[in-house]
């Protein structure tokens, strides 16, 4: 297999059949580099991680059930470096293209992961999801995209990243293919359809007016699942207060996660990894207690919101995908503001969905839908309904 | 030539004749990968500076002076990234052999230059000194080194640093090379010998005491051709507090230097160098502003110490070079104690030369001695005299 948009890691490819007549049989799928695959490398996304890092002896658990279902691993793909970057543009291993807009990043850190979905080289892919590595690139591809209820899927064999946020979860072109994998992941069957929709009144005005107008047909097609939505707001403290607070735990944990290997092995990294890293070991203790507090105002915020049934739709990112290769004062400000209608999923731990649809300048974007905790498999049937009325 | 100490950088090795019948002729020289030659990428120990950098036209002032005075270039050799190191331990190019101690570092940043000469791969090699990159291979690899006379030599096609502490010098295993080459990088032949000598008795104590009493052989043999030395207090502020004023000054005037090509680049870099330029970036105005006052105390108190005819001498180093491989918790504290011996040069701009003559556990270390501003060839005699009644 070529790999035209370069979302796959350098080297031999990394090839294992699933067992036959699973489930998924017929599935290709790839993994992002930070899942085990035994006898290979995992690589992390920084050249210097693999030296420091035994060869794993077993698939990470996620890897292991799909190929137990029958889906045939075809490669393993680039990620940003050690998960830590929105982007999808990795210093050592080059930017996965964005086959939707060639000219623009995939969107990270899962970004070979969807570029290979998106660009048709595989069904679906493993990727996941701290702070918005499955969400945006899931939004900046056109593709679907779920980040899972947390500690929903075995992250066994997962190079961690904060493991308070991490979360594994899956792309794919179709609802349909999406939710046949989601049923083995899951171990559950899509479903049930949820009967109350709110719209996220805070997340659609802090969008680029294009983006929320792009969206409105697609939210007038989820009311037509659902039924008529309720207009609310998601984050009464402000959404740039929930992303502080993640900015804040996030960083820490990742500090907390690499250090050990950082001083021991003083790697190269890019230095906006860099500097993101000694950003998480320098948050003060009160800054990081504040954080903790306001983890559970939003958690709090979405059970009121999220009683069972009910699913509350956003726009997965501010804006379509930016300009590939853009410098560092530039980007700091989307990552922000990305970070603010993503910073729902680390703090609560809810499951969300990007589902594709709406374009912007001929760039994707996508509508998040986000359910109560442990309503993944609904989320996936409401993806399944919406595609049926297409 | 092979390369048994990894001291050059990978690729074709850069070889220029010198001019014939010159006063170098018959010597041949190496040059810190921050120099200037034309023709070829200027590396700076980073992989993802030459890439950002246009290839050179011309050599720096100083390679094309050694050019004209007939000494014959024989390679580049590898410095640590972007002259930020005082080890010589590069992530990219790999740390050069200490051949005097081979188990141990050649301490940076001009490692390269000094572990090619001290392992006899060529007569002399130019490097630079910020913070200490000349005085501290010199130690560490048992070998003669100048900081000169800040502005004394022209740093024109040399990769900056810290523009107002960096000064570029030269090494050599004998002190007859090692002044042949200074008369023509100077301009000025060797002289005259100074008559007062001075002993930084705080500078002694704060070494180890091992490294203290082997270096009170040099000090005797400097007291025969200089005169009975007199104790003195080099900092009277303290060491530690004149390291402080260029820990602060150096990291903020690097990180000016390098914030453009970061910005716009993001480079791979050491997580040890990036932390660095972060850490130059994060300097509050009230912490450089007391600094440059304290840099006006030392300054005014080695115009005090060191009237002409006057020379002060101090340990190099506190200690031999430390083994390879050590984590960074284990480093930075090594650091900053060097950093006490060395940062007289870069708040001051006073010559200083190291030379070899000691050991310690097997391993070399250097006696220094500083002169005023402008007495670089008083320096190099009384390294000669010094050598001539060995």
């Amino acid at each position: 297999m070529t790999d035209p948009v370069n979302a796959f890691v350098a080297g031999p490819r990394a090839r294992i059949s699933g067992r036959a007549g699973g489930a998924l049989a017929g599935l290709s799928f790839a993994v992002k580099d930070l899942f085990d695959v035994a006898g290979i490398p995992t690589g992390g996304g920084n050249h210097d991680w693999a030296k420091a890092n035994p060869v794993p002896e077993r698939h990470a658990w996620a890897v292991q059930t799909l190929l137990d279902a029958g889906a045939d691993l075809v490669g393993k793909t680039i990620t940003d470096e050690v998960s830590l970057g929105i982007l999808g543009e990795n210093a050592f291993d080059g930017t996965p293209t964005n086959s939707a807009a060639p000219e623009r990043v995939p969107g990270g850190s899962s970004s070979g992961s969807a570029a290979a979905v998106a660009a048709g080289l595989c069904d679906t892919a493993l990727g996941t999801d701290t702070g918005g590595s499955m969400r945006v690139p899931s939004s900046f591809c056109g593709i679907y995209g779920i980040r899972p209820t947390h500690g929903r899927i075995d992250v066994t064999g997962l190079m961690p990243q904060a493991p308070s946020s991490d979360t594994a979860g899956w792309f794919a072109r179709d609802a349909a293919t999406f939710a046949r994998v989601g049923a083995v992941l899951l171990g559950e069957a899509p479903g049930p359809l949820p009967t109350k929709l709110l719209i996220a009144v805070d997340a659609f005005a802090f969008a680029d007016p294009e983006v929320a107008a792009a969206l409105q047909p697609m939210v007038r097609k989820l009311e037509r699942v659902v039924g008529p939505a309720r207009e609310e707001i998601m984050a009464p403290q402000g959404l740039s207060v929930w992303a502080r607070a993640q900015r804040s735990l996030q960083p820490v944990e990742a500090w907390q996660t690499f250090r050990p290997w950082i001083e021991r092995h003083n790697p190269r990294m890019a230095f906006s990894v860099a500097a993101g890293l000694i950003a998480g070991s320098q948050v003060p203790a009160s800054e990081r207690n504040w954080a903790a507090l306001m983890r559970e105002e939003a958690r709090a915020r979405l059970r009121h919101l999220l009683p069972p049934g009910t699913v509350l739709c956003l726009p997965t990112t501010p804006f379509p995908a930016p300009l590939r290769g853009l410098p560092m004062p530039a980007l700091q400000p989307m990552r922000d503001r990305i970070t603010c209608l993503c910073a729902q999923g680390g703090l609560t731990g809810s499951p969300q969905i990007s589902i594709p649809g709406a374009t912007v300048d001929g760039a994707p974007v996508g509508l998040s839908i986000i359910g109560g905790r442990g309503t993944d498999a609904s989320l996936i049937a409401l993806a399944q309904a919406m595609e049926a009325i297409s």
